[in-house]
């Protein structure tokens, strides 16, 4: 391995010792789980860091797409240098239960029937992601983490770790996200679900073809445009209207026969913004698999971490020893900052030791993933502590 | 007629005379617009009000709908002893141009095929609608308006009287809208456009089988599905998130089954906020034109009066005589209110007599339609100053 190469992380597929229980009370087997890790795990087995990914990403935090050839989703906070520093840190990213990129979900094939899960696949919660990453890391010969950290619905595993296993983590880096979905937060994922399941194209999850849907490679006929209208709506929830109207503003797309850009007076993508959400849309649907964005948007809205421990959020971090880092973004509208607060004050309650900062940035929810040197020195600070 | 009975108005449609020269460049004829007045005429002309509808509204302001049977949109502002009074104003309220409700739009017969228009109906402008509205007006006899008064996209359309025919107004009501629609509107309006347009009934808007499809009653086979999802996400952005954690917060929805709700581990509406959304666009496309809410979304993302006005939106009101009022709701993040303080802003440059309060509700943007007593008190005590 070398840390100058940018693809630098291993990555690999393993598939988890006996079944999986989850929340929803079935058993799922097999369970795979796609992951990459970077640096290496030492002789005391402290310094490993679990890295948890949003809804639509992957394992590859840090590295460029085997695919796409994208560099990775967080590679301005992991990586040399970084925060989180493959010389320093065993880190793991996997990923997640449901999702499309490796790991089982609902392209994967069920062993009962042959052809992918589809609908079979049962419901999961975060708690279920959750741990499936500690037989992972139990493979991998982790006891207990340095860190774990994550943003959105990766700090939301993030949460849920120490919650559930509070033996196994000293500290958690929570970031724009939330201990529960509101109601709007679900109404949107459902606008989402209703565009995939009113396209025709869906066919109640059946729409895969010979193969598995991994990365959208499955050769079927998937609600293309079902996802690309749930995705368009989500990205809106992702940005700031200040971000939206300082990138676009009621600016008009250039056009061959209008360089300067001109309302057509029809339905053309007249303004810049309906061009970028249409490009979002569609680039979307050839990265993801229409049933997953279902399962991960249902299990983002089943989590509420008080309901999980008698309707008292402090009650999840009782048996916690870990220390908790809170960022949230001004702008963040998808999880605004009231949501940061409500888990300090949780967490204050629980006497659990927390550092929480409110960051400035126009960028709403999508900050976290962009260049922020005030959120990476407060994460490399607190990392830093007691490693 | 007696202002006793609920159903008081008197609803009737005109082919206007002449063609209608469109922001677009063209002529529209014939134009139909639908329209119900409730009151008389004065001996001076100088009670008329126009009151104005927003995009999913019609002509039955206060009196009983026709179809559905229920009250009147807009009965709490405009009814005896409410501060638009048929007792002592002559109230005018039109179905805009482009809508389904009786008033030529993409649903109506296109003269020179004898099919409906669809897509071929001409792009309008909130301008083209009120320039309908001012040839119905001279139909009814009405010279200069004592007042225009509009919530949402009827507040544009009040904003744009004045700017229009400086002449013919003489007080405009603003409440809950906007000057120009910004890049987030655009992009909630382009996600619902989409939404429709993805649906494979849609079929480039050729999907009325025999008849017009006014009120749904079209006999086609419409893409419901695909509007019903354009309704939800619109819907979303019509509730503040505060309003709907109290209505709905996290709570599960009861069934049959489950009396007091629970998850279901499935894809049913366990919360209710999903149910609730659900059944908001399913009871739309009973009674909402698809084409005719691409054509009203499109005119609102055109709408800019600024634009219209050299770039400075002070010039759209340096010749008008009228007196503004203006009025914002604290919780409502579509129009939030800043941009009514832009309004405001631009007026006192004009040096046009203007009135301004932001009120608080916790219903968001569709606080004008509900209960609201101060609302009626501000409108009631501007309306009745020079009356």
């Amino acid at each position: 391995m070398s840390t100058t190469d940018q693809r630098f992380g291993l990555a690999r597929t393993i598939t988890l010792p006996g079944p999986l229980r989850l929340d929803g009370g079935g058993l799922l087997s097999p369970v795979d789980i796609a992951y990459e890790t970077y640096g290496t795990l030492n002789a005391e087995g402290s310094n490993a860091v679990l890295v948890c990914h949003a809804l639509t990403g992957d394992q590859h935090v840090a590295s460029d797409h085997p695919i796409t050839g994208k560099p990775g989703w967080w590679a301005r906070m992991v990586g040399p240098g970084k925060p989180v520093d493959p010389e320093r840190h065993f880190i793991v990213c996997a990923n997640v239960l449901g999702s499309c990129m490796g790991s089982s979900g609902p392209a994967s094939l069920n062993p009962a029937t042959g052809a992918p899960w589809a609908m079979a696949f049962p419901v999961i919660t975060i708690r279920d992601m959750v741990r499936a990453q500690a037989m992972l890391l139990d493979h991998l010969g982790v006891g207990v983490l340095h860190a774990v950290v994550g943003g959105s619905m990766g700090g939301m595993q993030a949460l849920s770790w120490p919650a559930t296993f509070p033996e196994r983590v000293r500290a958690a880096v929570v970031i724009a996200s939330t201990a529960r979905h509101t109601a709007q937060n679900i109404a949107f994922h459902e606008v989402g679900r209703q565009a995939v399941m009113a396209d025709p194209k869906w066919r109640g999850g059946d729409y895969y073809g010979g193969g598995q849907g991994v990365n959208g490679q499955n050769g079927g006929d998937p609600p293309a445009a079902g996802l690309a209208v749930a995705r368009m709506a989500a990205h809106i929830t992702y940005l700031s209207e200040a971000g939206l109207t300082e990138k676009f503003g009621r600016r008009l797309q250039a056009r061959p026969d209008r360089p300067d850009g001109a309302k057509s007076f029809g339905f053309d993508a007249d303004f810049q913004i309906e061009s970028y959400l249409r490009h979002q849309g569609i680039a979307f649907v050839d990265r993801f698999d229409a049933n997953s964005y279902l399962y991960i948007t249902r299990a983002m809205d089943y989590f509420d971490l008080a309901e999980e421990h008698g309707g008292h959020l402090a009650n999840a971090f009782r048996a916690s020893k870990a220390r908790f880092c809170l960022v949230s973004f001004d702008t963040d509208w998808l999880y605004p900052t009231p949501e940061s607060r409500a888990i300090v004050h949780a967490l204050n309650a629980a006497g659990a030791p927390v550092s929480f900062v409110e960051l400035s940035s126009p960028f709403g929810h999508d900050a976290f993933l962009l260049e922020s040197p005030e959120m990476n020195r407060v994460v490399d600070g607190f990392l830093r502590v007691g490693a």
